[in-house]
């Protein structure tokens, strides 16, 4: 059974196929957001400190931090808002950057055990990435592209895996600290993407005995009703064992689908977090607004 | 491939492993109705009726009809209820009942293959059931129990179900009109009970090469928030293999659930059914009420 452990200096997460599905929120990013952005680039961290504390309100178990903004000092501004984001909250990192000197940044200016995002398949960015993987003893998300790109064909995404683990292992990394992207396509373009996504996890875990992760909402790209189409295909995902997304939390039916494939799968026990995120308001409230009884139950936690 | 073929006078329906997932709608049942059972008994379908076009409505390909109410005339009162069902809509009808003379009346009075609902394998059951089922040609729910009550082992409940298999082809009746009901138990009293039916459902897959079907609901007995529970469950056992469910089709959550699994199986080609449910208001719609353009997008049906 593969364990990916994460941590802050406080606070140990588990990713793994034994465990709850571990939901690292995408919100503290600022490609995309505009006036993220510009705040963070003149020192004004406000909003990345409010994104934090909601997104581990809503149910995030690890948070992935991004300062990906053009023509500003990245390294700089990543190692601030990592410090920043764990003098206000526990839970573990995820350090995102497309530039390795930010990675290192991120790294020196972590405590615990971070997850780094990411590694490629591309040899340069292979030989320059490992080596701070084991420097700082952390664990990392390995993305099965590499120099040709990203192919449709899955049995050249898994190679591209199976190499990345490989070449960790040369650095003296262990299949444990690697958790493979498997790369999840838009369906609208590409009919197969969902299949394709479950049969590569279950390769990666019963052959190369990795955890995955994704970026969920790559799936519904294009479609109506987003959320929706990525409610079903996170519940399908984890049923095919699936151990870990970078997604947004504060879409409501995104966790539930979640938690909710956490109870089928038998990692809630005794449905406990389900019964706590659901469970109807006090009797006495429910009576007082003239409900037909209580429906709830004890939660034995 | 396994194909069940069920058609009502103008229309087939076909579950299958490679065809969008079939819901049968469950809502004209007497049993836990009150009202609905004295209106039928008394003879007044008006609400038989207006289930029956809801249904369809929603989304459900086939309608279940039970007329279970005690101390009534069970043969006739089902014998009604599907003629006129049948006068209003054109989908197929899964005929239920658990007294072998009402399945009779049922398919004496139905137009097409009918899905009768259902056999055991409990030995008297089996060798009642079976001779109708060869005799009016239809396809037949096999509930996995029998004599010994429901078995916690799925081993046993594989058995039983293999046993009804091989019965039925002793009775000339090929396994592709056989659908498998592996039975879900409520998992707030036995947490393996998803993976039970994911596992279960795999093997009748791939063993028996039957399709499945279940009644969604029961899992989440007991539970709050029975219909979030429900739409993660049906999205994870279809990506298990399962073909069809008895459930409501009027709870938009679950149909969600089961729309948006059809597109991540590749069983919704272009994801054509989901624009169709799913896409914006129309341009013009969109911009009189000053809404950032539109997003619609043609479904190329």
């Amino acid at each position: 059974m593969t364990h990916t452990v994460i941590s802050s200096a406080s606070k140990e997460v588990i990713i793994g196929f034994d465990q709850p599905f571990v939901v690292i929120g995408e919100r503290i990013n600022p490609t995309g957001r505009k006036l993220l952005a510009e705040e963070m680039k003149n020192g004004d961290f406000s909003r990345v400190e409010s994104d934090a504390l909601a997104q581990v309100a809503a149910g995030a178990q690890i948070l992935d931090v991004n300062a990906g903004i053009p023509l500003a000092d990245e390294p700089g501004i990543l190692a601030k808002s990592i410090k920043l984001i764990q003098s206000i909250t526990d839970v573990p990192l995820c350090i995102d950057s497309s530039i390795v000197e930010a990675l290192e940044a991120g790294l020196a200016a972590y405590q615990g055990k971070a997850l780094l995002n990411s590694v490629t398949g591309e040899d340069e960015r292979l030989e320059r990435v490992l080596p701070l993987v084991k420097k700082y003893g952390c664990a990392v998300v390995a993305i099965s592209n590499d120099d040709s790109g990203i192919s449709e064909d899955i049995n050249v995404r898994f190679n591209v895996a199976k190499k990345i683990v490989e070449r960790a292992q040369d650095h003296g990394i262990p299949a444990s600290d690697i958790v493979v992207d498997p790369l999840v396509m838009p369906i609208g373009a590409i009919n197969t993407a969902g299949r394709q996504v479950m049969a590569l996890v279950k390769r990666l875990r019963e052959e190369l005995h990795v955890n995955t992760t994704c970026g969920a909402s790559n799936l519904s790209f294009g479609l109506p009703n987003r959320n929706g189409l990525n409610a079903a295909f996170i519940s399908m995902a984890i049923s095919s064992g699936m151990t870990s997304a970078i997604t947004n939390p504060l879409h409501t039916e995104l966790m539930q689908a979640v938690r909710g494939a956490n109870v089928v799968m038998g990692n809630d026990p005794e449905c406990a977090a389900w019964i706590r995120a659901y469970r109807e308001p006090l009797a006495d409230g429910a009576q007082r607004r003239g409900r037909r009884g209580s429906r709830r139950r004890s939660t034995g936690s």
